[in-house]
């Protein structure tokens, strides 16, 4: 007899962006925790945008891309098949220009070969796109439901969990399924800044599913590993070497190396890939000082003072313990 | 024939209190960049207050410590000798009460040593204790600046400095005089959540000598670290112990660690003091989680998320790679 199973219940960071009557309804998660707003998409540049502005970010991307050629195709009217494959090619190139750090080209690579296999074999390419995408969104899902599952295993009883920024849902249900399991774990967020994703996302879905969570600034976590206030770390990763380093947040670097010298295990959920060799490969994006230098509308810093602001840290193989990978067969 | 000698400009934050016509001035630190406005402050319940809302901070305590003592002197009028000690021991409390951390006990202690030796010897207990405190700040005011030029020394053509918070002028009047000394210095320094004392007075003070500064997030050190954009990082103090063991704002222990890691010398300003024998010594001030919850007036984080907020972090004397002390004799 199979062992029962909890039913996991979402979080709606989980799957933030669906298609909905022939528009993508993209959560906005800068307005939550006020707000819980959907954005309706239309067009590519509508998407290309949500992401730039990181309306949505992390998984949430991936949801947007995929939905976005589902939309061409619901919008194509007699489009001829070689104009077509020449417009998802096109969507491929503009949506992989949004960011420089998240594997956009994996995504739309794959579905640009998939349109040119259709193609090339005089399939109908909006049919067999469309379904080809279905069914890897919902193979993605089975396979984050199982990464839930096992992230849930690794969290023990008693455990106290650092986390940064957002892992899309994850940790929250991770976190839920623990609590099923009468499980008894604390978790320590960090703020996260500048965009305050800890702060905004991850209090808020874990407070959600009733549990235990302190919000500390990005700068006390040194603070609390050295006063054995976590005895675990776990982040998500925006992009995977072939190696093992990965891309994530900034400010995970940091995280990493305290947990070393402070013998905390530091566990990452990744998306494995062996597209890059290592993490010199990944493209790290700078944002815009202003996002430092303006909070609300208000420069806070003096005129002329300049700022750098990396979007990631890419973080070496070396420093993680364990990684919790999404595609295990 | 001696060499010559630079001068040294005074940073506004070198010096934040003096009094003034009787009334003790006090920088209000939380307003800058936008406004330079003093505080007037009259009773020793003011004094206190603008030390637990962190009007000033830092070096700035301990002028406006002293400086409550001399306001007693300006005040006393009629006070019999014995009321006037029993005077500056009730004050003495007060404010040792103000904040944990900084070591008011030992200025205080001074104070009050000073008043009851002047009392026993049937001296005039307020025009000795006000010389006594007028030349102790004199003292301060030469070994700080001593302490500015051995700095500036430490500084080498082409450093890239990393700091945390904000050093009471020092740091910003070093890089003056290595601008003066033809030095090509940048500096790079950290925001400091909660209050952003790093961007608002650190980039405000480097601004001011025209230097070269970068803000970044608390949680960008290690990367700027990993890319090679900084060779040094200088922090101050806020207590000392004999063992070297320091207490710096929340922040510092993590750059410690990560100066470490990426073979960064780490310098710190110190002001050496025996009482306390290691760090575990210190009390760490824990502050109100609102101050992290609650950003202008607005809640950014869901209701019922709790918070910690050490103000301090306790570094051990290992991580240092030199202490730039103030009493060299």
């Amino acid at each position: 007899m199979p062992s029962q199973r909890v039913n996991i219940d979402e979080s709606p960071l989980f799957w933030p962006a669906r298609l909905q009557n022939g528009v993508l309804e993209v959560l906005d998660e800068t307005l939550i925790p006020s707000r819980v707003k959907f954005i309706r998409v239309r067009t590519t540049r509508e998407s290309v945008k949500v992401i730039r502005e990181m309306k949505t970010r992390a998984f949430g991307q991936l949801l947007v891309v995929l939905n976005t050629f589902l939309l061409l195709f619901k919008n194509k009217k007699g489009m001829s098949e070689r104009i077509l494959l020449r417009e998802i090619q096109k969507m491929a190139e503009k949506l992989n220009a949004s960011r420089p750090t998240f594997p956009f080209s994996e995504v739309t690579g794959r579905v640009v070969a998939w349109a040119q296999t259709a193609f090339d074999n005089g399939d109908d390419i909006s049919n067999v796109v469309s379904q080809r995408i279905r069914g890897y969104l919902e193979q993605i899902r089975i396979r984050r439901l199982g990464r839930v599952r096992r992230l849930a295993g690794v969290i023990k009883n008693g455990d106290s969990v650092l986390t940064h920024c957002n892992v899309s849902g994850e940790l929250a249900m991770a976190a839920a399924l623990c609590r099923k399991n009468k499980k008894r774990v604390q978790f320590f967020a960090t703020e996260t800044r500048p965009y305050f994703q800890g702060a905004k996302l991850t209090c808020w879905e874990l407070k959600k599913v009733g549990a235990d969570v302190t919000l500390i600034t990005d700068n006390a976590v040194a603070s609390v590993m050295s006063d054995g206030l976590v005895n675990k770390v776990i982040v998500g990763s925006d992009r995977n070497c072939a190696n093992g380093d990965f891309a994530n947040k900034i400010g995970t670097y940091a995280i990493a190396v305290l947990a070393k010298e402070f013998e905390i295990p530091f566990y990452v959920l990744t998306q494995p890939s062996r597209r890059l060799k290592n993490g010199r490969d990944i493209p790290i994006e700078f944002r815009d000082p202003d996002e430092i230098l303006i909070f609300r509308g208000k420069r806070v810093v003096p005129r002329k003072v300049k700022a750098l602001y990396p979007g990631f840290d890419i973080i070496p193989h070396q420093y993680v313990t364990k990684a919790i990978e999404l595609n295990v067969n």
